[in-house]
């Protein structure tokens, strides 16, 4: 059904793909070709469909916020609102001036302050948050063989003053529980799983179905908390463009520096691109326009 | 089909009408009585539901820039996106901050800033935008009785400073065309509007129907001009309280200090809720919460 | 005794002369010629000494504030330091970002909102705050040919949207008791004061002399607020420049965008400076190093 | 000749001795008694007055940045420009909102920032900053037996959760060479020194004259650095408050958050005052009184 869809959108981006510098500040992801370009649409259903390079496994990065948010939001979710808001933050993503102002309480879950809150939450109820995220992973993705690459977290790790001046910040306001280079290494850890767009689709498929994924019993997260973690998605999900990815795509989405955008069409589908080139904003460029072309031919934009 | 959901939303909210402070600072809103409550759906077929003070008219106040951004939309929509953007501003509605570090450009057109934007782009193609505006709203609404409020519309002059400020900043940004006197009075007119949750629901009903209105030939803008206003709605609608108004509506939605919202549900109709108790963020208390409750048990948020 | 010295500072600047822009935001300062360049000094002793066009009448601009906030000062102290602080910005001389952090208070008398302040003051005990300031002046530089030149002024007026922001800012926080236009009005004509740097070193000697001028009976200010106005020079007196200013002159200084500097030698002269081509930061350039060579050559710095 | 003025000042400022907080972000000053009050001028003469405790040792804390500087002035000025400003900065010392906006450069040295980066430029000229600093500092007040309080240093390393931000938040600007462990572990032994009144109005004397102390032959650095140095402390000396302190005490000046504060009267003698209780923006409540008092006594003010 979605094939022919996803034909031609590979078809229209070419000229795209390429554009836009691709993550450059740890060098595993400056070292990835940025002509890749791949695309899958699961549905509710249990279809699949794919094209390009949407077999082939890229690190994720922000996209696993998704994840650990739906592991805090299943067992803490009166702790994450007490120290998380759920507004856009009118600025970057990795933003500190927000915190100051706002005495250490990160606007939102899918920035990178509120994404530390997060996972110091996870670690609190959880012994080993990292192995507790793979598996989850694993599971929605259906794909045991789904793994951390460790080079890349220890090169962010290296790299990550940015990251380690907000999870500071953050701990000076007492908006951490755990060690700030625990909650760091975690977060890094998270961040670096390596996923095809295939893996993606499949995983994120819970939240385009009230929380459940078909090939598993039992809810991940209740059906409002879907629709919540949607929403905010929609308003929050791609950083402080937001604004425009609604506007021109009109699906709740996420994206990574590694180029990935993970899309949800509630009820029916999840839709997934790759593609390394990024906008000004930090949001795969070509992907952009893939997810735009999509809700324009099938009409499935929300709006 | 929706009047037993109104119902049961009214009998509901009770407890929450008349808590919130009134927006006082002007007197002619300040005195309207804080136990007002109505609603209103409007479908594309047609069809009409409404429960309690759903026929008074009341200031619309910022609904009003859903209209004028319709008309700027349909005569100037490159000249639009040349001076505004449109992700949310992650500061309150009349934030003078966000202006200064961003040379001037109003973050969305549905903050002040923006509003005045679009004002004077609508002023540059039309002779008289105030009775354009009302020439438009009360065509939308079929309803040639709805009038601006000049009492209203004076009132908001003599203690528009904060406003003042604002249109002058754009102005020594050189991003208005006219004078801001001239700029300053029209929005106030605008804004001075009165009108019902009846009035409301059909004027706002072309969001919901790819820009027509049933009762009127030819389109007031395009199917895709329709999304794009829906989507900034969601992301920027209810001032810096949109991301809770999406994480718990799940609806594009327009607020007004007089306490009004407009809320959208695509390709089906449009709701409205009046009740003059506002949030700290200037959103009618007792409004979002209906709007919340007509989503979960209608099951139609977007998410 | 300082003509030697004046003699070596003019020959220095030479090469610096006509460098930098000069304002240019109003037809009357962007055609003065760039190429100018006067200085003087008026000791305590009642010499004076002088080079250069230091007897042509220039836009004192910004150097009135020195003078409004004198008159504010004798009369009215208190009600100054509850509306106004006294603390160095930070920011740009007519930034609005303070003020929406600060909740519409000034953070010191000689930034543009502050002076608004001091402005509205004054206008607040006397009937013509413009007649009273220009006696003022011309009695401290015993010099009854001094005028407003009104031109300016109406300029001003007509292209001050930024100074109009910020005053209506102002008056949205009640920080403003007189009208908006009043007080902008007043404020613009006291900027618009022709003066020459002879008149601008015997105007400013009384802050050099404990509050009072040799040819006037009784004193303008008490001898410790005239310490404090010094103070207040030092930390606030030229912009976003002025730890700059006192790390390289030494001395309390005030400047204008006509490209004026008054600096005080405290027990001792002041020494004012001309030179229409300016910093990023607003102040004269040519000005800047005058006054530095004059502490270098001479010693007078306070430090 | 300072006696009976001392004397005075200290009978004078006993009312507020004891009031204001003392620090408590760590123990070790928390526990330091609030009624606490010493005060000592050394002349440039030779001659030392003293009253209260001014032979008690007290954390010196932030008033370490003046040595940290001058030993990077005498050995790398150029560096410190090319990496540091020197305006005040509007904000409290440990923001980091002004580091965001303007690109990693501090403002100025006196800030939490600003030390980081000279701590870092020191660092990168000898290979034991902590060793050079406390010699230098015992040579200044010729005094063998100060000390560094490793258990200060070690309580400030586990609460320095907001200076960890800070100097991640410059690392990622690549404004520090170092490490950002051995910048804070440097910085936090530095401002460590345990000193008295007596100690430091000693050690800061050759601010008052010259650059030069009488008790070492040679200059710790050249008269027109120690000029540069009283006016950044005027400007920028005690944080958020200089202007405040500017004007009440006329005179250069550096606190620290353990209540001591150091002021200088260029060519005439240092003044010393120690009071742990604190203002809002973190100097000493009574030891600015006390310094308020002494210029008004003396006639010392600048201005």
């Amino acid at each position: 059904m979605y094939q022919s869809i996803l034909n031609e959108i590979y078809d229209s981006v070419q000229p795209l793909i390429g554009q836009g510098p691709v993550a450059s500040y740890i060098p595993r992801l400056a070292s990835v070709p940025a002509d890749k370009f791949g695309m899958a649409v699961q549905t509710v259903e249990g279809s699949l469909y794919q094209i390009g390079d949407a077999e082939e496994a890229f690190s994720i990065q922000s996209i696993s916020k998704i994840f650990v948010f739906a592991l805090a939001l299943k067992h803490a979710e009166d702790e994450i609102w007490r120290r998380v808001g759920r507004e856009p933050s009118g600025r970057p993503f990795n933003s500190l001036v927000q915190l100051e102002y706002e005495n250490g309480v990160p606007r939102n879950p899918f920035i990178n302050s509120g994404a530390f809150v997060v996972t110091d939450i996870v670690m609190s109820f959880t012994r080993d948050a990292k192995r507790r995220l793979l598996e989850l992973v694993r599971m929605l993705a259906d794909n045991r063989e789904i793994q951390y690459d460790y080079e890349v977290a220890r090169s962010e790790a290296a790299h990550g003053h940015r990251n380690a001046a907000l999870a500071n910040f953050l701990k000076s306001y007492s908006n951490l529980r755990c060690e700030v280079e625990s909650v760091l290494d975690t977060y890094f850890t998270h961040c670096s799983l390596a996923m095809s767009c295939v893996d993606l689709a499949r995983a994120s498929l819970f939240l385009a179905n009230g929380g459940c994924v078909p090939w598993h019993d039992g809810a991940i997260i209740r059906p409002e908390q879907a629709k919540g973690v949607n929403a905010l998605l929609m308003t929050c999900g791609t950083y402080d463009e937001a604004g425009d990815f609604a506007y021109r795509v009109g699906l709740p989405g996420k994206s990574g520096v590694g180029g990935g955008i993970v899309a949800i069409v509630p009820g029916h589908a999840s839709v997934v691109v790759w593609s390394p080139g990024l906008t000004p904003g930090g949001n795969s460029l070509a992907g952009i326009r893939a997810l735009e072309l999509f809700t324009a031919l099938t009409g499935l934009s929300l709006f």
